[in-house]
């Protein structure tokens, strides 16, 4: 078997925000994607380990923030390579709140998602939520090859996309 | 909500595969996206009415194969507006069997995997399924946005990402 071909499935880029008790919290994430249409649900794979996992159990709901190519890069290696347990990851971060949950202002699209049902895959959860509220605004959504191959950004190792020589 | 959001999450475009008691068949998707790294695994999104999800279930297995930008477009159309039902889809497609499953020659990366787990999410299963071989070649993935915008293609009315206005 071929690892290396993992790289050839596409992705956006995005950050999943929560909140932990009233604080916002979040994280960097690709593996998303819109599972049925009526109702408009989505899936969401978070690593057990990540501290986002047990904020958004917590919370039952999140809030999928699609970044464009014109995104503030830093957002990507500050919701991605550093743990919310110990960081305040909204620190000089602009927001507002919608339909409940912080939206992060830097985007080209958010879904405000309530968490219907969670399966339990081994190093991550899979969450399945229905979009509970969706806007967009002018940009073009980034890719995961973009920000690898533009962007020249890494992969946490928490991802369900990490290799170990990425 | 504006459901247009939508049309900003990333997917690259796919053909599954699989057999249908021994005849090859298989569908055009876009909702699939690795979950864990260890065990590699999968989430694909198949319509429960399309003729390829009953033959998934049957089979146990199914093959991604990842279309290329220069992939033949007509494979697109050929997996995706037609129902394997009635039709042979691989009729003039050539392919090959590979670790038990039909996978088309004409992609830039492949995936044979075997179902762990399946999820009825209303109009939709999502088949949770372990990689068990896969492989590339040279070729850069075809995105769903560059079908859109490049191969001015459009989307089967069964894809998790329709859209009445798409």
């Amino acid at each position: 078997m071929n690892s290396n071909a993992l790289r050839n499935l596409s992705y956006g880029v995005y950050i999943v925000t929560t909140w932990d008790k009233g604080r916002p919290t979040g994280c960097t994430a690709n593996s998303a994607m819109q599972i049925t249409s009526t109702p408009a649900t989505l899936a969401l794979s978070i690593n057990v380990d990540n501290y986002t996992n047990s904020c958004i159990k917590d919370c039952g709901h999140f809030a999928l923030n699609v970044l464009s190519e014109t995104s503030e890069p830093s957002l990507i290696g500050g919701f991605g390579f550093m743990s919310g347990r110990d960081t305040d990851k909204f620190d000089g971060v602009e927001y507002k709140t919608i339909s409940g949950l912080p939206v992060i202002s830097d985007n080209c699209a958010y879904f405000v998602c309530k968490v219907k049902d969670t399966l339990e895959a081994g190093t991550h959860t899979v969450f399945l939520a229905e979009i509970i509220d969706a806007d967009m605004s002018a940009g073009r959504p980034m890719t995961y090859s973009y920000y690898h191959e533009v962007v020249k950004g890494k992969t946490a190792k928490n991802a369900p996309t990490y290799l170990p020589d990425a």
